[in-house]
């Protein structure tokens, strides 16, 4: 059940950690040894994700992890956890928070293990009412980039399987936007007719950047031109990295004209995800944004660190 | 390999038939063994469809299904397939021809089976340059659709994995359109997040119906109406006959608003599929069309017989 491969560090008995925090999204599960001073004493990861357990196995995912590090602690250790764990389909619910409202506003939600050795808490989701939005674990990504920029008053772009847009003004997230271009993608370029026009990984950019164009300039041809990539690939030699890129950019597109509100006339700022973020950018240059890319390295850790800085006062 | 679960009849010594219909798409083969007076003496179905076939296995598969017809016969029996048979990934790629073109225009395909007992002819595929789009097995429906009306002008929607939009005149097939609606609706329904929200089969006709609507006024909105599907069952108890439907609707209302040049103003009449055609018909209703539904039950076996007419002449 628990995929250790990937475990780095973790396998030898370090030093009592004043805190572990932990990153447990959909398909992975990643932890922290924190000390006093602040300082990361081991890391670990395994492949155990919200998706693959039942209510049953995240105690033993999670302790398959960090049982090392909980071998010489004197007193039970603070876990401080973000992301899908606390699901409906995770360990246990954490309820949403409604925006408007700092990412790390309100109380962290309870979970009591068993195991006497370490004490539980989930930074809890937000959602949004009209229209209905939910994220888990991007609010604690936001906190840690508001930690370097607590000043930011724009809009982040956070690209993944599940894309948000998220509206930051004077500290709070006004609003946000899903989009699943990513899983939408991942589905069509793998699974569906057009998996056979686009084999392997080449990637042509202009090919990608006339189709987010493309799909900005008239979004109610959308369906038309999905299987055109199929035809061309038959009829015209299409190569497959210009069909893979069109695709890309023809959903990548759709999403920009459904999202516009959220980067017309404003700061955007694109974190993380090396893959897609500069797809993002290139995007929105193409519709006149000068978007920054930030890192995504650390912001997660930033941001439950914040988290536990709230938890002790 | 062959599956014969489905054989009706085929397993018993028959007549010699006067020739033999084949339909043999993606998923699907299906055989009549048609007598002289052009009633149907036998018929035959199984699993074996292109997409579970390498190049070698598609003669033992078929001899499989018509192997009892061709005992009795003294002279070699003429065999006529439609389909995808003849794509690239078939027995023998069958070259395409170009639109415009009456359906049945041209010289039928020769594939040479190892087997002495039958000869093999395949019904081309249909092209289309701009834009690039490509149809096997559905000119051989709109063949068997004008054997009963052979003067109809106007579109022919014929839905299905890949809905064909299809406008045709004076007995030419003019212009068309592929949208791959349906492979879209199930991967998304079954493989994406969106699943969660969908599980069973109920529906709620008022919900596609507003949603075929909402994506037709705004399709620009689509990518960011996927994922509230989600948030509504989480935020606001959203029920899976509903999202379901909404789903079908915002892909089908998608379709809609990139075809409109073949249902605007047209004669509408929508071919066959018994469960997707009532759809198309309450989503065109609600865009001011009232189309016409004509049963699909026969005209693919009216198309290859029109077809083996046009051999012997």
């Amino acid at each position: 059940m628990t995929d250790l491969s990937s475990c780095e560090g973790a396998c030898a008995p370090v030093p009592a950690p004043d805190w572990i925090a932990v990153d447990w999204g959909t398909s992975a599960l990643r932890a922290w040894a924190m000390g006093r001073d602040g300082r990361i004493h081991a890391r670990a990861a395994s492949g155990a994700g919200m998706g693959s357990l039942s209510r049953a196995e995240f105690e033993p995912a999670l302790i398959a992890l960090i049982g090392p590090w909980l071998e010489t602690a004197a007193a039970p250790v603070p876990v401080i956890a973000c992301g899908m764990v606390g699901a409906r389909q995770g360990w246990q619910e954490a309820p949403y928070r409604s925006v408007p409202c700092a990412p790390l506003a309100g109380a962290l939600a309870r979970i009591a293990p068993q195991d006497p050795r370490f004490t539980m808490a989930v930074v809890p989701g937000l959602c949004q009412a009209r229209p209905a939005d939910v994220m888990r674990g991007e609010e604690t990504q936001i906190a840690g980039f508001l930690v370097a920029e607590p000043e930011f008053d724009g809009t982040l772009c956070l690209p993944g399987t599940h894309t948000k847009w998220v509206h930051v003004s004077a500290g709070e997230i006004v609003s946000f936007q899903t989009c699943m271009t990513g899983e939408t993608f991942a589905l069509l370029s793998r699974h569906s007719v057009l998996r056979h026009s686009m084999p392997g990984e080449d990637w042509d950019g202009a090919a990608f950047a006339d189709a987010v164009t493309d799909a900005m300039t008239a979004p109610q041809r959308f369906s038309a031109r999905l299987f055109a990539l199929r035809a061309e690939t038959l009829l015209a030699g299409l190569v497959p990295g210009a069909a893979r890129a069109r695709l890309s950019g023809l959903l990548i597109g759709m999403e920009l004209a459904a999202t516009k509100p959220y980067w017309l006339g404003r700061d955007v700022v694109i974190v993380g995800a090396p893959g897609l973020a500069p797809l993002y950018a290139a995007a929105l240059a193409g519709a006149g944004v000068a978007a920054r890319t930030a890192a995504s390295d650390g912001i997660t850790l930033a941001g439950l660190a914040r988290a536990w800085q709230g938890e002790r006062r």
